[in-house]
């Protein structure tokens, strides 16, 4: 009981701080969540009724399309405007690799050391899973952070890559000219969750034509609301177009986030949010003893020598080993 | 009781028909495994026992890549050396496009209708989640119903699709020349998967540049075993290069797989095949009442309109609303 009133007096003091904007305090906040350490769940209650200030955009496309460098550009021009922003980079790379940290390294140089401007990169937590659930709560430390921009920089079109887009408040889809073929590739994955369309490297040739596929599938696409998400062709390493996109934001933000009800979006995110959540809370409670996570690495074990098949490997989890 | 017995012969007669290799059984399997029906598991228990003898190779990349290409004509490749050929796509679209049964039936087309080939698209199953877990059940059902090469093609570079590509036998990872910086930007994510790498269209310009950087690349890269990923150069659309890379996969084969011993990559797959599942299991048995479900719609309404945050919400379902 003792330590837990003194976890609940040193989060309220970590949330203090992390209101008050302070830079390393948020930065603990998001290793908490991130680890989802004990005290997580008492954090986040308290910084939860913080939040819904900032604007939330979630930027995403294949590798290569040049979303760094975009999401770079669009944060320098916030920061002309006197905006806080915080970037949150999802890396799916191996914990091997340390391609997260290299990366927060490389932009660092890039944003100089402007204090408001807030940079994380998450990266996958293996087999345990979370980095979605883990990248929606530092958006919304950010968020209570007093960053008014928060934008969600993911690679790629993987199954929880775009659910972390979908729960931003804006999503912006990055292309580049010349993929042809490739845009008909991509339409199932992210074409249906982009409310902006980037084509960037729009120097480049058969920026054209990529303009005219893309303007045929929008206007296949049905959407529930009216808006007709607009095609902004930047060069990000120029910083060409970068105002547009801003603009754009800024047409789509007063058009639609307004409205205050909560309506289908915003609950089927909540929903979701809630579902990842327990999802990593049950496995947690259900393998937390040594026994359970013993039994776990024995059963691993006769799975991969086919003594054993992988469901009633569970079921002996879920029977508690009996 | 009963019912369980029939249930459990039902599923005797259709792992009967899977093993004999009817395809009607697998497909019937495998929506089976997707909807984790009350029968799954059983099904599987039996169907487990019956893999091992197939060889899962993964191919991942980028959208427009060429990776459909490239599978479908090492599918026919492999056909005209009289081998039974099982494709699992992995498409992550949402469940409104219906992109997953277009694909299928796009490819049915081209495949023709081979009866020694069998495609299927695993699409997401929203918030539910289980997609790599349904995706390597099916690669579980192929196997044991005598597909001897079973080709999982998967998109991209998101979390849940690096674990697919890391549970196949071998992992192929499909780029394109002019990727430049690009390569930079996949390193982390899916360079260090790779057991084979394939540059298609390699008819474009860059190809060489492309190969450099790559071969660079692979130069630091550090593999537990001393295998050296071969480069293979293909422009699948005119057939091109497919030879080569059936002799790079069989070379990997010979390399490794006769190694008997479940080794540290065998055991790190069922484990995460083991939590895959858990977490779902877990989720469904906690959500399986209408109560329940019922709290969950309400507590997702009120994490939407912000009376309440997600942990507590989580929380209260954990404690069963009490």
């Amino acid at each position: 009981m003792t330590s837990m009133k003194s976890s609940n007096a040193n989060n309220t003091s970590l949330v203090t701080r992390v209101e008050a904007g302070d830079m390393r305090a948020v930065a603990r906040a998001i290793s908490k969540v991130e680890d989802l350490s004990k005290d997580a769940s008492e954090l986040m209650k308290q910084i939860f009724p913080l939040t819904g200030r900032g604007l939330v955009i979630g930027i995403t496309g294949a590798p290569g399309a040049g979303k760094s460098s975009l999401v770079d550009k669009l944060a320098l021009h916030y920061r002309q405007q006197s905006e806080r922003v915080g970037i949150v980079a999802v890396d799916p790379s191996s914990p091997f690799s340390g391609g997260a940290i290299l990366g927060d390294r490389i932009r660092m140089q890039q944003l100089g050391l402007d204090r408001n401007v807030f940079i994380r990169s998450m990266a996958t937590r293996g087999n345990l899973g979370g980095l979605a659930r883990a990248t929606v709560d530092a958006v919304s430390i950010l968020d209570a952070a007093g960053y008014s921009k928060i934008i969600i920089e993911t690679v790629g079109v993987g199954q929880d890559e775009v659910e972390i887009v979908k729960a931003a408040d804006i999503s912006v889809v990055v292309l580049v000219p010349g993929m042809g073929d490739d845009i008909q590739a991509i339409k199932a994955g992210i074409m249906e969750i982009g409310d902006i369309f980037v084509i960037n490297k729009a120097d480049r040739e058969g920026v054209n034509s990529t303009e005219k596929e893309l303007e045929a599938l929008l206007s296949l696409a049905m959407r529930e609301d009216s808006w007709h998400p607009p095609i902004v062709k930047t060069v990000a390493t120029e910083g060409k177009g970068i105002e547009e996109l801003a603009v754009a934001i800024e047409s789509y933000r007063v058009a639609h986030l307004q409205k205050k009800a909560p309506d289908g979006r915003r609950r089927a995110i909540a929903r979701w949010r809630i579902l990842e959540l327990l999802r990593e809370r049950l496995v947690a409670q259900t393998l937390e003893s040594d026994s359970a996570s013993e039994m776990l690495d024995r059963l691993a074990g006769e799975v991969a020598s086919k003594q054993r098949d992988p469901y009633s490997a569970v079921e002996e989890i879920m029977r508690g080993g009996q």
